[in-house]
């Protein structure tokens, strides 16, 4: 597991052992330990290209018919916070949903991938919290206002390298402790090759840069002091709790 | 005006005076001959943010209601080209089409910034080109694949000072030289300083970001080898040419 951290205002890059961080400094390293970290989000994205209704389970919740090819949006990298950073509710809103996803991490520059391919231009993977003001998303049509809120694209804490068989994974939401999502992304519609060959066929994709792969059935709404856990099983817990605007 | 240049693998940026390019060198100053510049895109943005359906004119065209409040998406980095860069027709597109619109550059991180403190954010303005696959933006109705294809946002040549007037310059497209869009900005439903403090409650702007403001009545097609130029009153042509997908 690999992360990015901030220590007496310097950011490090580490290996994650347990509970502690071993940071390479040249010819030798320095170990940290991970409680007195702050947790960084793991990657800084030159884009996060996001994929709507991609499990099953969810399309068949919503009776919707499958989509014959994925559908995408941006989140802007404004939106961007690690591991217990704090969700701001903005005072425009009247309704906040998690949205638990699987996170591929970009190892590399690359455009017009095959999915035979894929797993070469994958650093890893990681948790990610589609975070979406409902009642704007069905306002404007069009989905960026709705997930562009700055804090709304939590991802982290770490990323597992692309080792990791994610074919069958659990993937759960729980808010301050129940469960809200509970599925496995063997559901995906367009598994984890098919998005990167779709995706890098209309874009370049940059080191770094993060493909969040849809959520499972049972989204619902977030209120200010809430604290919300994306768990993914083999990858990790990513924990945020929720705060109201003060700016307003 | 200012803007960014490529010469001999160098990354320049300096001030375009006529047809010389005057570059800081820390005491000194270098002068180029600005056509044996590479002209890059003025900006290396972290975000490029769009505002649909944003002129009165073209709203009647299409017999839409005037929108209460700007409706937004995003390009991605990855889309980006300079003056004179070459706009590649992808091979899954059925139709291209050509958007004039004017751009605002960012020149400061900012949040929350009132309309009537807009001009102390901004650089300048600058043309911007918001190139869509016409077709795939109906098949999707989410218009972020259409809009995110490599070499599908076009903008410069250069940035103009954030001192220019841009309440009623006339906006120009022009394909093969015939004049395909011909309005005015006074025509804009939000003006630019609604537009920052709209976007900026949203999100946090960086310096360099870019806000594409909309385009005006007569958008239409494109086809491999046509040249489009997309004039603003004050600020300058943006000439691109249509190139076929190669790889497909």
């Amino acid at each position: 597991m690999i992360g990015r951290f901030k220590y007496d205002n310097e950011v490090l890059e580490g290996v994650v052992r347990e509970e502690r961080v071993i940071v390479e400094r040249g010819l030798y390293c320095d170990t940290f330990v991970l409680a007195e970290l702050e947790i960084l989000p793991p990657t800084i994205p030159s884009k996060i290209i996001c994929v709507g209704l991609n499990y099953m389970d969810h399309a068949r919740e919503l009776d919707m018919a499958i989509p014959e090819k994925p559908l995408i949006f941006l989140k802007p990298p404004s939106s961007v916070i690690g591991h217990l950073g704090k969700i701001v509710y903005p005072g425009t809103a009247k309704r906040v949903d998690y949205e638990a996803e699987l996170a591929i991490v970009v190892g590399k520059r690359c455009k017009n991938v095959s999915s035979g391919d894929a797993n070469s231009v994958i650093m890893g993977y990681t948790c990610f919290n589609d975070v979406t003001a409902r009642d704007i998303q069905k306002e404007d049509g069009q989905w960026t206002r709705a997930k562009s809120f700055d804090t709304f694209a939590p991802y982290g804490p770490f990323i597992i390298d692309s080792g990791l068989d994610v074919s069958d994974l659990y993937i759960r939401t729980r808010v301050n402790g129940k469960v809200r999502q509970n599925s496995r992304t063997s559901n995906l519609i367009f598994g984890v090759p098919e998005l990167i060959e779709f995706i890098s066929s209309i874009m370049t994709l940059e080191a770094g840069d993060i493909i969040a792969t849809g959520t499972p059935p049972g989204v619902g709404e977030l209120s200010a002091g809430d604290e919300v856990e994306i768990e993914i099983e083999g990858i990790g817990i990513l924990k945020n709790s929720v705060v109201s605007d003060k700016t307003k």
